[in-house]
Protein backbone atom coordinates (compact mmCIF):
# COMPACT_ATOMS: atom_id res chain seq x y z
CA UNK A 1 0.00 0.00 0.00
CA UNK A 2 2.71 2.39 1.08
CA UNK A 3 4.53 1.29 -2.11
CA UNK A 4 1.76 2.16 -4.17
CA UNK A 5 1.02 5.92 -2.43
CA UNK A 6 4.55 6.27 -2.90
CA UNK A 7 3.90 5.66 -6.97
CA UNK A 8 0.93 7.64 -6.88
CA UNK A 9 2.77 10.56 -5.29
CA UNK A 10 5.83 10.33 -8.07
CA UNK A 11 2.90 10.94 -10.79
CA UNK A 12 1.59 13.44 -9.03
CA UNK A 13 5.34 14.98 -8.77
CA UNK A 14 5.48 14.42 -13.00
CA UNK A 15 2.65 16.16 -13.55
CA UNK A 16 3.81 19.08 -11.43
CA UNK A 17 6.84 18.81 -13.43
CA UNK A 18 5.48 19.21 -16.92
CA UNK A 19 3.32 22.50 -15.55
CA UNK A 20 6.54 24.04 -14.09
CA UNK A 21 8.08 23.68 -17.39
CA UNK A 22 5.12 25.17 -19.19
CA UNK A 23 4.67 28.23 -16.97
CA UNK A 24 8.96 29.05 -17.15
CA UNK A 25 8.31 28.59 -21.24
CA UNK A 26 5.43 30.84 -20.95
CA UNK A 27 7.22 33.69 -19.01
CA UNK A 28 10.27 33.01 -21.07
CA UNK A 29 7.65 33.38 -24.86
CA UNK A 30 5.64 36.37 -22.85
CA UNK A 31 9.04 38.50 -22.15
CA UNK A 32 10.28 37.63 -25.55
CA UNK A 33 7.02 39.14 -27.00
CA UNK A 34 6.93 42.18 -24.41
CA UNK A 35 10.55 42.81 -25.81
CA UNK A 36 10.30 42.55 -29.42
CA UNK A 37 6.06 43.70 -29.91
CA UNK A 38 5.57 40.56 -31.10
CA UNK A 39 2.04 39.99 -31.02
CA UNK A 40 1.32 36.54 -32.61
CA UNK A 41 4.48 35.28 -29.71
CA UNK A 42 2.37 36.99 -26.79
CA UNK A 43 -0.98 35.34 -28.78
CA UNK A 44 0.67 32.05 -28.39
CA UNK A 45 1.65 32.65 -24.46
CA UNK A 46 -2.34 33.78 -24.00
CA UNK A 47 -3.73 30.73 -25.60
CA UNK A 48 -1.68 28.34 -23.95
CA UNK A 49 -2.89 30.12 -20.58
CA UNK A 50 -5.68 27.00 -20.56
CA UNK A 51 -2.95 24.35 -21.05
CA UNK A 52 -1.44 25.35 -17.76
CA UNK A 53 -4.82 25.05 -16.14
CA UNK A 54 -5.89 22.17 -17.14
CA UNK A 55 -2.48 20.67 -15.52
CA UNK A 56 -3.66 22.29 -12.55
CA UNK A 57 -7.16 20.36 -12.76
CA UNK A 58 -5.22 17.10 -13.47
CA UNK A 59 -3.43 17.41 -10.10
CA UNK A 60 -6.44 18.27 -8.36
CA UNK A 61 -8.00 14.85 -10.12
CA UNK A 62 -4.98 12.90 -9.25
CA UNK A 63 -4.88 13.92 -5.37
CA UNK A 64 -8.57 13.19 -5.24
CA UNK A 65 -8.56 9.89 -7.27
CA UNK A 66 -5.48 8.50 -4.80
CA UNK A 67 -7.80 9.86 -1.99
CA UNK A 68 -10.32 7.71 -3.48
CA UNK A 69 -8.58 4.53 -3.87
CA UNK A 70 -6.08 4.61 -0.75
CA UNK A 71 -6.91 6.00 2.60
CA UNK A 72 -3.90 7.71 3.47
CA UNK A 73 -2.63 8.55 6.62
CA UNK A 74 -2.56 12.23 8.01
CA UNK A 75 0.60 12.78 6.96
CA UNK A 76 0.38 11.61 3.61
CA UNK A 77 -2.40 14.03 3.39
CA UNK A 78 -0.74 16.86 4.17
CA UNK A 79 1.43 15.82 1.41
CA UNK A 80 -1.24 15.84 -1.32
CA UNK A 81 -2.63 19.13 0.18
CA UNK A 82 0.92 20.43 -0.59
CA UNK A 83 0.59 19.41 -4.01
CA UNK A 84 -2.02 21.23 -4.94
CA UNK A 85 -0.78 24.24 -3.07
CA UNK A 86 2.07 24.15 -5.89
CA UNK A 87 -0.48 23.52 -8.38
CA UNK A 88 -2.12 26.39 -7.34
CA UNK A 89 1.10 28.30 -7.58
CA UNK A 90 2.20 27.34 -10.47
CA UNK A 91 -0.99 27.92 -12.13
CA UNK A 92 -0.68 31.63 -10.61
CA UNK A 93 2.27 31.62 -12.02
CA UNK A 94 0.90 31.05 -15.49
CA UNK A 95 -1.73 33.65 -14.88
CA UNK A 96 1.40 36.20 -14.53
CA UNK A 97 3.04 35.27 -17.62
CA UNK A 98 -0.52 35.85 -19.35
CA UNK A 99 -0.53 39.35 -17.68
CA UNK A 100 2.75 40.09 -19.65
CA UNK A 101 1.37 39.43 -22.83
CA UNK A 102 -1.42 40.88 -22.15
CA UNK A 103 0.02 44.36 -21.60
CA UNK A 104 2.17 43.43 -24.70
CA UNK A 105 -0.76 43.07 -26.90
CA UNK A 106 -2.11 46.18 -25.62
CA UNK A 107 0.39 48.21 -27.30
CA UNK A 108 1.42 46.29 -30.40
CA UNK A 109 2.32 47.76 -33.05
CA UNK A 110 4.17 49.68 -30.25
CA UNK A 111 6.49 48.49 -27.79
CA UNK A 112 5.24 48.27 -24.32
CA UNK A 113 8.66 48.61 -22.82
CA UNK A 114 10.46 52.00 -23.09
CA UNK A 115 14.48 51.48 -24.53
CA UNK A 116 15.58 52.48 -21.07
CA UNK A 117 13.95 49.82 -19.06
CA UNK A 118 14.58 47.28 -21.05
CA UNK A 119 17.76 46.09 -19.30
CA UNK A 120 15.93 46.17 -15.88
CA UNK A 121 13.18 44.57 -17.38
CA UNK A 122 15.31 41.36 -18.98
CA UNK A 123 16.87 41.19 -15.51
CA UNK A 124 13.37 40.76 -14.24
CA UNK A 125 12.86 38.12 -16.60
CA UNK A 126 16.05 35.92 -16.26
CA UNK A 127 16.11 35.99 -12.48
CA UNK A 128 11.77 35.00 -12.81
CA UNK A 129 13.71 32.09 -15.14
CA UNK A 130 16.24 31.10 -12.96
CA UNK A 131 13.75 30.90 -10.05
CA UNK A 132 11.43 28.83 -12.14
CA UNK A 133 14.16 26.45 -13.54
CA UNK A 134 15.10 25.66 -9.84
CA UNK A 135 11.25 24.90 -9.35
CA UNK A 136 12.07 22.20 -11.95
CA UNK A 137 15.12 20.65 -10.34
CA UNK A 138 13.82 20.87 -6.76
CA UNK A 139 11.13 18.31 -8.00
CA UNK A 140 13.00 15.95 -9.65
CA UNK A 141 16.17 16.10 -7.30
CA UNK A 142 14.77 16.51 -4.04
CA UNK A 143 17.47 19.12 -3.07
CA UNK A 144 16.36 21.02 -0.48
CA UNK A 145 19.40 23.48 -0.53
CA UNK A 146 18.15 24.89 -4.08
CA UNK A 147 14.96 25.31 -2.48
CA UNK A 148 17.11 27.52 -0.05
CA UNK A 149 18.57 29.69 -3.07
CA UNK A 150 14.50 30.53 -4.01
CA UNK A 151 15.00 33.36 -1.12
CA UNK A 152 18.07 35.18 -2.47
CA UNK A 153 16.76 35.10 -6.17
CA UNK A 154 13.55 36.05 -5.02
CA UNK A 155 15.55 39.43 -2.47
CA UNK A 156 17.10 40.42 -6.44
CA UNK A 157 14.09 40.46 -7.38
CA UNK A 158 12.66 42.86 -5.10
CA UNK A 159 16.01 44.93 -5.71
CA UNK A 160 15.22 45.15 -9.27
CA UNK A 161 11.94 46.25 -8.99
CA UNK A 162 13.16 48.97 -6.52
CA UNK A 163 15.80 50.10 -9.67
CA UNK A 164 12.81 49.38 -11.99
CA UNK A 165 10.61 52.08 -9.79
CA UNK A 166 13.60 54.36 -9.72
CA UNK A 167 13.50 54.59 -13.14
CA UNK A 168 9.62 55.30 -13.66
CA UNK A 169 9.55 58.13 -11.15
CA UNK A 170 12.95 59.45 -12.02
CA UNK A 171 13.32 62.80 -13.70
CA UNK A 172 14.42 61.74 -16.24
CA UNK A 173 11.33 59.98 -17.15
CA UNK A 174 9.66 61.33 -20.75
CA UNK A 175 7.19 58.72 -21.46
CA UNK A 176 3.97 59.94 -19.48
CA UNK A 177 1.77 57.87 -17.25
CA UNK A 178 0.59 55.36 -18.97
CA UNK A 179 4.05 54.00 -19.80
CA UNK A 180 4.56 54.22 -15.95
CA UNK A 181 1.93 52.38 -15.04
CA UNK A 182 2.54 49.68 -17.50
CA UNK A 183 6.17 49.63 -16.16
CA UNK A 184 5.08 49.38 -12.66
CA UNK A 185 2.59 46.70 -13.29
CA UNK A 186 5.47 44.64 -15.69
CA UNK A 187 7.44 44.46 -12.32
CA UNK A 188 4.81 43.78 -10.47
CA UNK A 189 4.22 40.71 -12.84
CA UNK A 190 7.71 39.45 -12.33
CA UNK A 191 8.05 40.16 -8.68
CA UNK A 192 4.66 38.18 -7.71
CA UNK A 193 5.79 35.27 -10.31
CA UNK A 194 8.96 35.16 -8.07
CA UNK A 195 6.74 35.45 -5.05
CA UNK A 196 4.96 32.65 -6.11
CA UNK A 197 7.76 30.26 -7.17
CA UNK A 198 9.36 30.84 -3.14
CA UNK A 199 6.05 29.48 -2.04
CA UNK A 200 5.84 26.72 -4.12
CA UNK A 201 9.91 25.97 -4.05
CA UNK A 202 8.93 25.73 0.05
CA UNK A 203 5.97 23.42 -0.31
CA UNK A 204 8.24 20.96 -2.76
CA UNK A 205 11.07 20.62 -0.20
CA UNK A 206 7.98 19.49 2.39
CA UNK A 207 6.34 17.46 -0.41
CA UNK A 208 9.77 15.64 -0.87
CA UNK A 209 11.14 15.44 2.53
CA UNK A 210 8.38 15.67 4.34
CA UNK A 211 9.85 18.75 6.56
CA UNK A 212 7.64 21.35 7.13
CA UNK A 213 8.79 25.36 5.40
CA UNK A 214 10.30 27.73 7.85
CA UNK A 215 7.79 29.82 8.87
CA UNK B 1 -19.91 9.42 12.27
CA UNK B 2 -21.51 10.95 9.56
CA UNK B 3 -23.09 13.32 12.14
CA UNK B 4 -19.66 14.01 13.91
CA UNK B 5 -18.54 14.77 10.56
CA UNK B 6 -21.21 17.44 9.95
CA UNK B 7 -20.22 19.12 13.81
CA UNK B 8 -16.72 19.30 12.63
CA UNK B 9 -17.37 20.48 9.04
CA UNK B 10 -19.20 23.43 10.95
CA UNK B 11 -16.69 24.00 12.99
CA UNK B 12 -14.31 24.68 10.32
CA UNK B 13 -17.19 27.00 8.52
CA UNK B 14 -17.36 28.98 11.81
CA UNK B 15 -13.66 30.00 11.39
CA UNK B 16 -13.91 30.77 8.12
CA UNK B 17 -16.90 32.82 9.44
CA UNK B 18 -14.61 34.80 11.77
CA UNK B 19 -12.04 35.14 8.93
CA UNK B 20 -14.16 36.39 6.60
CA UNK B 21 -15.59 39.03 8.88
CA UNK B 22 -11.41 40.29 9.84
CA UNK B 23 -10.63 40.04 6.14
CA UNK B 24 -13.62 42.66 5.63
CA UNK B 25 -12.97 44.71 8.84
CA UNK B 26 -9.60 44.89 7.23
CA UNK B 27 -10.59 46.42 4.20
CA UNK B 28 -12.87 48.62 5.45
CA UNK B 29 -10.21 50.15 7.96
CA UNK B 30 -7.85 50.04 5.52
CA UNK B 31 -9.90 52.59 2.83
CA UNK B 32 -10.89 54.78 5.92
CA UNK B 33 -6.99 54.99 7.18
CA UNK B 34 -6.12 55.81 3.26
CA UNK B 35 -8.66 58.64 2.72
CA UNK B 36 -7.94 59.94 5.70
CA UNK B 37 -4.29 59.80 5.82
CA UNK B 38 -4.52 58.29 8.91
CA UNK B 39 -1.34 56.49 9.86
CA UNK B 40 -2.65 54.80 13.22
CA UNK B 41 -5.66 53.19 11.63
CA UNK B 42 -3.24 52.04 8.60
CA UNK B 43 -0.71 50.73 11.41
CA UNK B 44 -3.65 48.68 12.72
CA UNK B 45 -4.49 47.33 9.49
CA UNK B 46 -0.89 46.04 8.75
CA UNK B 47 -0.21 44.52 12.50
CA UNK B 48 -3.93 43.18 12.19
CA UNK B 49 -2.61 41.30 9.22
CA UNK B 50 -1.26 38.44 10.81
CA UNK B 51 -4.65 37.30 12.68
CA UNK B 52 -5.85 36.84 9.84
CA UNK B 53 -2.54 34.92 8.97
CA UNK B 54 -3.31 32.83 12.12
CA UNK B 55 -7.08 32.32 10.93
CA UNK B 56 -5.32 30.41 7.75
CA UNK B 57 -3.26 28.07 10.16
CA UNK B 58 -6.27 27.20 12.18
CA UNK B 59 -8.50 25.96 8.89
CA UNK B 60 -6.02 24.04 7.90
CA UNK B 61 -5.29 22.37 11.45
CA UNK B 62 -8.71 21.76 11.78
CA UNK B 63 -9.39 20.03 8.40
CA UNK B 64 -5.61 17.65 9.10
CA UNK B 65 -7.24 17.26 12.77
CA UNK B 66 -10.63 15.96 10.81
CA UNK B 67 -8.36 14.05 8.52
CA UNK B 68 -6.71 12.39 10.85
CA UNK B 69 -9.28 11.03 13.55
CA UNK B 70 -11.88 10.19 10.63
CA UNK B 71 -11.85 8.37 7.21
CA UNK B 72 -13.82 10.82 5.23
CA UNK B 73 -15.23 9.40 1.68
CA UNK B 74 -13.92 11.13 -0.92
CA UNK B 75 -16.40 13.03 -1.77
CA UNK B 76 -16.18 15.02 2.10
CA UNK B 77 -12.12 14.96 1.11
CA UNK B 78 -13.46 17.53 -2.05
CA UNK B 79 -15.18 19.60 0.89
CA UNK B 80 -12.70 19.84 2.91
CA UNK B 81 -10.13 20.70 0.41
CA UNK B 82 -12.70 23.39 -0.41
CA UNK B 83 -12.28 24.53 2.77
CA UNK B 84 -8.80 25.04 2.71
CA UNK B 85 -8.84 26.84 -0.65
CA UNK B 86 -11.57 29.28 0.98
CA UNK B 87 -9.57 30.13 3.58
CA UNK B 88 -6.34 30.42 0.95
CA UNK B 89 -8.13 33.43 -0.37
CA UNK B 90 -9.50 35.00 2.28
CA UNK B 91 -5.73 35.10 3.24
CA UNK B 92 -4.99 36.71 0.08
CA UNK B 93 -7.93 39.01 0.57
CA UNK B 94 -6.06 40.22 3.69
CA UNK B 95 -2.97 40.64 2.11
CA UNK B 96 -4.66 43.07 -0.28
CA UNK B 97 -6.47 45.01 2.87
CA UNK B 98 -2.54 45.38 3.95
CA UNK B 99 -1.06 46.21 0.79
CA UNK B 100 -3.78 49.33 0.73
CA UNK B 101 -2.87 50.21 4.05
CA UNK B 102 1.01 50.22 3.01
CA UNK B 103 0.18 52.48 0.55
CA UNK B 104 -1.35 54.99 3.01
CA UNK B 105 1.49 54.33 5.13
CA UNK B 106 4.11 55.16 2.39
CA UNK B 107 2.30 59.11 1.54
CA UNK B 108 1.33 59.93 5.70
CA UNK B 109 1.29 62.59 6.57
CA UNK B 110 0.32 63.48 2.72
CA UNK B 111 -3.04 61.64 1.54
CA UNK B 112 -1.85 58.97 -1.20
CA UNK B 113 -5.33 59.53 -2.81
CA UNK B 114 -5.48 63.20 -4.89
CA UNK B 115 -9.20 64.66 -4.62
CA UNK B 116 -10.29 63.73 -7.89
CA UNK B 117 -10.16 59.73 -7.71
CA UNK B 118 -11.66 59.60 -3.50
CA UNK B 119 -14.94 59.21 -5.50
CA UNK B 120 -14.18 56.11 -7.36
CA UNK B 121 -12.06 54.72 -4.69
CA UNK B 122 -14.60 55.30 -2.15
CA UNK B 123 -16.84 53.05 -5.16
CA UNK B 124 -14.63 50.77 -5.01
CA UNK B 125 -14.11 50.19 -1.87
CA UNK B 126 -17.91 49.55 -1.20
CA UNK B 127 -18.37 47.31 -4.17
CA UNK B 128 -15.10 45.17 -2.20
CA UNK B 129 -17.01 45.80 1.32
CA UNK B 130 -20.51 44.53 -0.43
CA UNK B 131 -18.58 41.30 -1.28
CA UNK B 132 -16.84 40.80 1.60
CA UNK B 133 -20.25 40.92 3.39
CA UNK B 134 -21.51 38.18 1.26
CA UNK B 135 -19.07 35.94 1.36
CA UNK B 136 -20.18 35.91 5.48
CA UNK B 137 -23.65 35.52 4.24
CA UNK B 138 -23.36 32.70 1.92
CA UNK B 139 -21.07 30.45 4.29
CA UNK B 140 -23.89 31.72 7.10
CA UNK B 141 -26.86 31.31 5.50
CA UNK B 142 -25.96 28.15 2.21
CA UNK B 143 -27.49 31.07 0.11
CA UNK B 144 -26.14 29.67 -3.34
CA UNK B 145 -28.14 32.61 -4.65
CA UNK B 146 -26.20 35.04 -3.38
CA UNK B 147 -23.29 33.83 -4.72
CA UNK B 148 -24.36 33.90 -7.82
CA UNK B 149 -24.83 37.92 -7.76
CA UNK B 150 -20.80 38.08 -6.99
CA UNK B 151 -20.15 37.42 -10.76
CA UNK B 152 -22.07 41.36 -11.07
CA UNK B 153 -20.65 42.60 -8.59
CA UNK B 154 -17.46 41.92 -9.59
CA UNK B 155 -18.41 43.28 -13.17
CA UNK B 156 -19.28 46.26 -11.46
CA UNK B 157 -15.45 46.36 -9.90
CA UNK B 158 -13.77 46.10 -13.07
CA UNK B 159 -16.27 48.81 -14.64
CA UNK B 160 -15.25 50.65 -11.75
CA UNK B 161 -11.15 50.21 -12.35
CA UNK B 162 -11.43 51.43 -16.26
CA UNK B 163 -13.33 54.18 -14.83
CA UNK B 164 -10.14 54.69 -12.92
CA UNK B 165 -7.99 53.92 -15.41
CA UNK B 166 -9.19 56.42 -17.34
CA UNK B 167 -9.26 59.89 -14.52
CA UNK B 168 -5.50 58.63 -14.54
CA UNK B 169 -4.45 58.54 -18.07
CA UNK B 170 -7.35 61.90 -18.82
CA UNK B 171 -5.53 65.45 -19.75
CA UNK B 172 -6.88 66.57 -16.54
CA UNK B 173 -4.35 64.79 -14.26
CA UNK B 174 -1.91 66.85 -12.83
CA UNK B 175 -0.40 64.65 -9.77
CA UNK B 176 2.28 63.39 -11.47
CA UNK B 177 3.76 59.54 -12.44
CA UNK B 178 4.56 58.25 -8.68
CA UNK B 179 0.29 59.22 -7.51
CA UNK B 180 -0.80 57.77 -10.74
CA UNK B 181 1.12 54.56 -9.89
CA UNK B 182 -0.08 54.24 -6.63
CA UNK B 183 -3.90 54.93 -7.62
CA UNK B 184 -3.21 52.17 -10.44
CA UNK B 185 -2.02 49.43 -7.88
CA UNK B 186 -4.66 50.73 -5.59
CA UNK B 187 -7.29 49.83 -8.06
CA UNK B 188 -5.13 46.56 -8.55
CA UNK B 189 -5.96 45.67 -4.55
CA UNK B 190 -9.68 46.26 -5.09
CA UNK B 191 -10.02 44.54 -8.12
CA UNK B 192 -8.52 41.49 -7.03
CA UNK B 193 -9.94 41.56 -3.44
CA UNK B 194 -12.91 41.23 -5.96
CA UNK B 195 -11.32 38.29 -7.67
CA UNK B 196 -10.65 36.50 -4.94
CA UNK B 197 -14.19 37.02 -3.21
CA UNK B 198 -15.47 35.36 -6.16
CA UNK B 199 -13.88 32.30 -5.70
CA UNK B 200 -14.37 31.83 -2.27
CA UNK B 201 -18.20 32.57 -3.71
CA UNK B 202 -17.77 29.66 -6.02
CA UNK B 203 -16.43 27.24 -3.34
CA UNK B 204 -18.48 28.00 -0.78
CA UNK B 205 -21.47 27.09 -2.65
CA UNK B 206 -19.89 23.73 -3.16
CA UNK B 207 -18.73 23.00 0.48
CA UNK B 208 -22.57 24.45 1.55
CA UNK B 209 -24.16 22.82 -1.54
CA UNK B 210 -21.74 20.08 -2.73
CA UNK B 211 -22.35 21.13 -5.99
CA UNK B 212 -18.94 22.46 -7.87
CA UNK B 213 -19.04 25.79 -9.22
CA UNK B 214 -19.68 26.44 -12.74
CA UNK B 215 -16.15 26.27 -14.48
Amino acid sequence: MREEFRADLASVGQTLVAMAEGVRAAMREATAALLAADQTGAEEVVHGDAEINAYYRQVEDKVYDLLARQAPVASDLRLLISAIHVAADLERMGDLADHVAKTCLRRVPARAVPDELVPVVRDMAAVADRIAGKITEILETSDAQRAAELESDDDEMDELNKQLFGLLLGTAWRHGVEAAIDGALLGRWYERFADHAVNAGDQIVYLVTGEAPAA
